[in-house]
């Protein structure tokens, strides 16, 4: 049984601490959060909860899974040595944590929301490790987690999360662009859903750059003069531009 | 028993014209296209393919399921009048038809792939008339085909469809984007899948105000210099400071 312990207490550390109290092979060792509060909902056994870091016991895995400014400080303040320490973060390298620990990286590619549960089946967990010997260690916790378990490097890891903040933060703005638009005119937001989950089933079938559609694509000129007429914020009419220039560079790039 | 007459060779058209064929309360009286050979796979009966515009004779409604920059010619060759005629458009007004006819507007607001079979059931039709007493024939049609039909102006038609333009082609982009840094960096794009889908998923719990994450809102400026220095190519660059600042301007205008 592989003892864990978790520190932590936004949405990554939250889902984290659930997924492992699932897995009887797993025993969620200790937990500590600079704002414990937080995961009151989660109702663990008070000699879970570790309210002093200097308490935290020595543990096959710790997770650092706190923010990106937080990683550095709270992995100098951990009161053991020699141990497994991960952070979950998409940008930083391990060399961030502290070298008193045997270092590693367990991101798991996802967009989490407190409200909404998770199911880690099919989150990918990118896995790095500073020595090969601890790899196996990690991956066999992530496989319990996950079917989509990758080794993924440093370099790598941060690519990805840059590809990730395209596909999910920014389509997600777009998404809420979308809706003011709709918001303005009366419109229900709800017409624009099945596009949305058109545009997305069709990535099972076709690669996006096959799958692009639209005015831009079309150099459809008269339709993209008059939608730069029609928005008013002038931001939005800049990112409306980019957009469909970056779309007309890549589709003359590749014909 | 409604006759259906189409013209056009497209994707909008093909699966207009399956879609008729579907429904025994429908008759497909003819169709015409400029490029008929488009249409042979569809293996239509060779009395309802139409070689000369001028043989098209009187029907219930005709589809005119071709390109904008066709609609208002095609409208004109039209060898018969006071017939309820309607194009597929997003962004044209039904003035665009000849004032011969009785005009209107059926837009579907979908992304058509010829590749790519279409459940009409969930996919909004648009519909428009000039005259108030054709709209319920319209109607009557969409509602066969849809579950979702929407009377929508033709100025809300207009807004609606940059509203589609932000949440499908920009989106698409978006993962071409992400798939081509995948690809820079030997990752394969099949990682992001997960993350693409619960983006979308999300939004049957939350306004996608709501569900905003990353570094833009988060205000993480250390993690968004990281990014822009890793991204070489200028106006993807370009791309990623505007939406994180159209991503700030909004959530501070709205708390």
């Amino acid at each position: 049984m592989k003892k864990i312990t978790i520190t932590g207490s936004g949405n990554v550390a939250q889902h984290l601490i659930k997924e492992v109290l699932r897995h009887p092979q797993l025993q969620l060792l200790q937990v500590w959060a600079r704002h414990p509060e937080a995961l009151e909902k989660l109702q663990l056994p008070s000699n879970i909860i570790c309210t002093n870091i200097q308490l935290l016991q020595p543990t096959d895995i710790c997770i650092l899974a706190v923010s990106d400014n937080g990683i550095a400080e709270v992995s100098d303040q951990l009161p053991f040595n020699g141990q497994l320490v991960v952070h979950t973060s998409g940008t930083l390298p391990f060399s961030v944590l502290n070298s008193r620990h045997k270092r590693g990286v367990f991101y798991p590619l996802q967009t989490f929301t407190k409200e909404k549960d998770i199911d880690f089946k099919s989150i990918p967990f990118c896995l790095e490790t500073e020595y090969e010997e601890d790899f196996e260690v990690l991956e066999e916790v992530a496989q319990l987690f996950s079917e989509a378990v990758y080794k993924i490097s440093g370099e790598q890891r941060k690519n990805l999360h840059v590809a990730a903040v395209f596909v999910n933060n920014f389509v997600n703005h777009l998404y809420t662009i979308g809706s003011q638009i709709c918001s303005d005119s009366h419109i229900p937001f709800a017409i624009l859903k099945p596009l949305i989950k058109e545009t997305t089933a069709k990535l099972e079938h076709l690669t996006p750059f096959d799958a692009q559609t639209g005015p831009a694509v079309r150099h459809d000129t008269k339709t993209i003069e008059k939608h730069l007429d029609f928005i008013t914020d002038s931001l939005t009419k800049t990112i409306y531009q980019n957009l469909t220039q970056s779309i007309q560079n890549y589709h003359v790039k590749k014909f």
